[in-house]
């Protein structure tokens, strides 16, 4: 028997869409029965990450929680969450299921570790607030390895790129994430992380010149494999 | 105060995944908190519709009324479900919540009789246990269209194109339902209707020489409608 996979959404819901997707396509499959349960809940009303975590702005947690628990009672057996920064509220989310929560960052940093493991410096896509909530830089640090981030002009640009996205759903073609890759690796990155999940719906792996770390696809497959168990 | 729409999916995953990015871009949006709220339960473990109605297989009335049930359970305003030929167990499902239901059916033909006013030939790209269950050749009489179906042999290649697709969720490139497009128009059909939720991922507008509604997009563009409100 597999397990039920719940997953806390619409942080945007483009992202979320994106991680559904490569659940399905990640999942051993030649007919619909053997495919995996997934369970959604997708609420674009949960409060900006940024403006709570760089601003003072109403706390995410309730609504996490609440989805949390929602998709507890409605038969999920683990949790995964289709937002970074979101992740700075993960101490609340496990506090209130009985059942585990799998992190974004953690599988995304085991994937970088095991796509490049002569890797010291390792560049990081993500936003300000999943910055300043110093969740990728610390879970690098706790396996030895250095973040490489962008500069101010460099963030800022990536900045727009995903809030462009958060909208329609789709960048436009408007936006150059290559260039700020290629300037990461100017920097000394020899692995990149996109650990924003608007990022790899604007930046392939064709972009870049060095392995990229898709942290929705990380998931992805660290909660296919999970959900199959052994 | 927009609506939470509900959606029972999973038949297949990648006609949910569809149905889930064509709401998020029906949605009029800047920003996250702009999106609606769905709650989705993607249950690929519903029995086999084919199966279920032309060779007496298991029903997937008890699986879809449970869906619609945690559904509804869980917030849903209104429900929607992502497989026409499920829509064969639309009463039992209605009479097991509170809710409303969208037909995939009803809003896919009305939204052929606006793209297409003058048209009484009206093409159908649906299963065989879709067509057996007479769902679109009942919805289109009632408001006075005929509905034009394949042959046996362009039927039989449908159905496989259909199989491939509920594997992997993508179809390698291998199958002309063009080709099956224009059969249909050939023998008189004045607008088609992509009747299965696999088919928009195989055959696009640009493909036919006569209008493509898409049932997914359909359903997409009236639940968006409804959530919204006046």
């Amino acid at each position: 028997v597999t397990a039920t996979i719940g997953l806390i959404g619409g942080m945007g819901p483009a992202a979320s869409v994106d991680l559904y997707r490569e659940v399905t396509e990640a999942t051993p499959a030649d007919l619909d029965q053997d495919h995996l349960r997934l369970l959604i809940d997708s609420n674009p009303a949960v409060p900006n990450r940024q403006d709570a975590i760089l601003r003072g702005g109403p706390s995410p947690a309730p609504l996490l929680v609440a989805s949390a628990q929602g998709l507890e009672r409605m038969g999920a057996d683990f949790l995964v969450m289709a937002c970074n920064t979101a992740h700075a509220w993960e101490d609340e989310i496990r506090a209130a299921v009985a059942i585990p929560f799998m992190s974004m960052i953690t599988t995304t940093v085991e994937r970088a570790t095991a796509v490049a493991p002569a890797a010291s410096r390792v560049g990081v896509l993500a936003t300000d607030g999943c910055l300043a909530a110093n969740l990728y830089q610390s879970a690098l640090k706790a396996v030895g390895l250095e973040a490489v981030l962008p500069d101010g002009a460099g963030q800022a640009r990536l900045m727009a790129a995903i809030a462009a996205i958060k909208g329609r759903g789709s960048s436009h073609g408007h936006v150059d994430l290559a260039g700020l890759a290629d300037e990461l690796v100017s920097a000394g990155a020899e692995v990149l992380i996109a650990g924003c999940t608007e990022v790899p719906l604007l930046l392939h792996d064709r972009d870049t010149s060095v392995p990229l770390v898709n942290s929705t696809r990380a998931l992805a497959l660290a909660a296919v494999a999970q959900a199959l168990g052994p």
